[in-house]
């Protein structure tokens, strides 16, 4: 069996954990989570959102946050970009990646961002050649990549499509998401696999949740497609926080461990990471659901 | 990718899960969740232990347990034996199926039993004469078959010849287990692959722990490699009860999820296990650790 000699993680505690989040978290602890991110060696961080500050009040301080991201060498900070006005104020904030995100799942997708699929891939068409444009790297994610919560199952024939004309209008990576981590390996083989026989897999990356404890099983399925992107969440951010040790995102710690543990690189240092994710869970005053948090 | 159709699971939650749990349950109580596992469709239940009451009180009532274990149409239950006195008990109370245990690791083997592998084999090899001359079936643990919390990594040619040598004395099934859950996919490939070269895979069962989050992955790798024989413990019974959301044993309701989310039959009726699993949830007073247990 043939696997990746190294992963590129893909960050996204500052932005998909904390965004949940109901307790307002000052911008300075924010900035120390991600200074301490960066140092641990995670190159690609998802460090806000320039969505509506009434939509997700937690992330109201993005521009004062970009604005003071730390410059560490060898890392890019992202921004979640909704629509023009977001990729302005994201620019002039000094953001030098951005993702867009819609779903394989039409139900989902407009309870979620009040839109069709077809109607947010119309909307996100401008923005991202206007981010092209501007030279800045842009991702896009499809939640409910295999599960939804209303429509149930999810075909690959639709994932596929979906992913194609995000690459269409000029995304650069596909994040395929299992958005309520009810996906299992098969679905992976299956789905993923689906979209690797007509995309190259440097433009696929994978966000698993680990709501069933399937996480890092459906990362050993991406790893055995030969993907090397995967996103995690520091400590697990993200959960249900009303359910303790429940997990929503994948916890970064977790997933470094089990990649290190097959000698596949991460560039990431545990314990440092592990630091990072204590900022969060001191100022929160609980534990996260990352295992290494729990120790 | 070929999978098996079909996993029997090895429920250990009621002799692995509860025996560290320092509140002592009532054995009505025990009795109520191990038939409400058998009616959920778990076929092979490890009932008990008969070790010294001393050494693990919460397994003191045995005997009275399994006198009144309760008859279900294709239920096996098992028990734990030290030595050939807790073999007469265990025939006595009426037991038709045994386990014994050794590890891959002398240091945690002198630590646990206060023998040497060596000495352990020598030790059960009467014990196992015995069983197989009452026609009782006899399963083999071998702990630490990956990492030992005192010797570290453990080479699978000691995993191997570990393992012949409990077959060689008459065990007919060698549960390879992950006592501290350190184990990746890549040692599973690696340690059991090589034990798989030269025995049977029908004789080979695997035995995770979530320690790091790795067990389901883990169980991928093993399904992968043709094993069809899973341990798991209801609710995730066995894991520390000072850490809230860590998880000892992998819990069987996630096993369940996945495998069955797969389309490998697993004969399992997961919301019977989660009531199952809530007789003891409710005695303790607190949540257990699998996933279907916290939503």
């Amino acid at each position: 069996m043939k696997l990746p000699d190294r992963v590129n993680i893909v960050e996204v505690g500052p932005r998909d954990g904390l965004q949940n989040e109901r307790e307002i978290i000052p911008t300075g602890v924010k900035l120390e989570f991600i200074r301490k991110l960066a140092t641990a060696g995670l190159l690609n961080i998802e460090a806000t959102s320039f969505v509506s500050p009434r939509a997700v009040p937690q992330l109201a301080d993005a521009v004062d946050l970009v604005q003071q991201l730390p410059v560490v060498s060898g890392v890019t900070y992202s921004a979640l970009v909704p629509n023009k006005k977001g990729l302005e104020r994201a620019l002039e904030a000094g953001i030098r990646r951005i993702a867009v995100f819609t779903a394989a799942s039409d139900t989902f997708t407009r309870k979620n961002i009040n839109m069709s699929i077809a109607e947010s891939l119309a909307a996100f068409a401008p923005v991202v050649a206007d981010a092209r444009k501007a030279g800045i790297g842009v991702r896009g994610y499809v939640s409910t990549s295999f599960v939804c919560p209303f429509e149930g199952d999810i075909s690959r024939e639709q994932v596929l499509d979906v992913t194609r004309r995000l690459l269409d209008i000029g995304v650069g990576e596909v994040a395929i998401s299992d958005t309520i981590g009810a996906a299992s390996p098969r679905d992976v083989f299956d789905t993923v696999g689906h979209v690797l026989a007509r995309v190259p897999r440097e433009q696929i990356a994978l966000h698993f949740h680990d709501t069933y404890a399937t996480a890092l099983a459906n990362v050993l399925a991406g790893l055995q497609l030969g993907i090397t992107t995967f996103d995690a969440s520091a400590g697990g951010l993200g959960g249900c926080p009303y359910a303790p040790g429940a997990s929503g995102n994948l916890a970064t710690e977790d997933l470094v461990y089990m990649l290190e543990r097959m000698r596949i690189d991460t560039g990431v240092n545990l314990s440092r990471l592990v630091e990072a994710s204590t900022v969060i869970a001191t100022h929160l005053g609980r534990r996260l659901p990352g295992r290494q948090s729990q120790r």
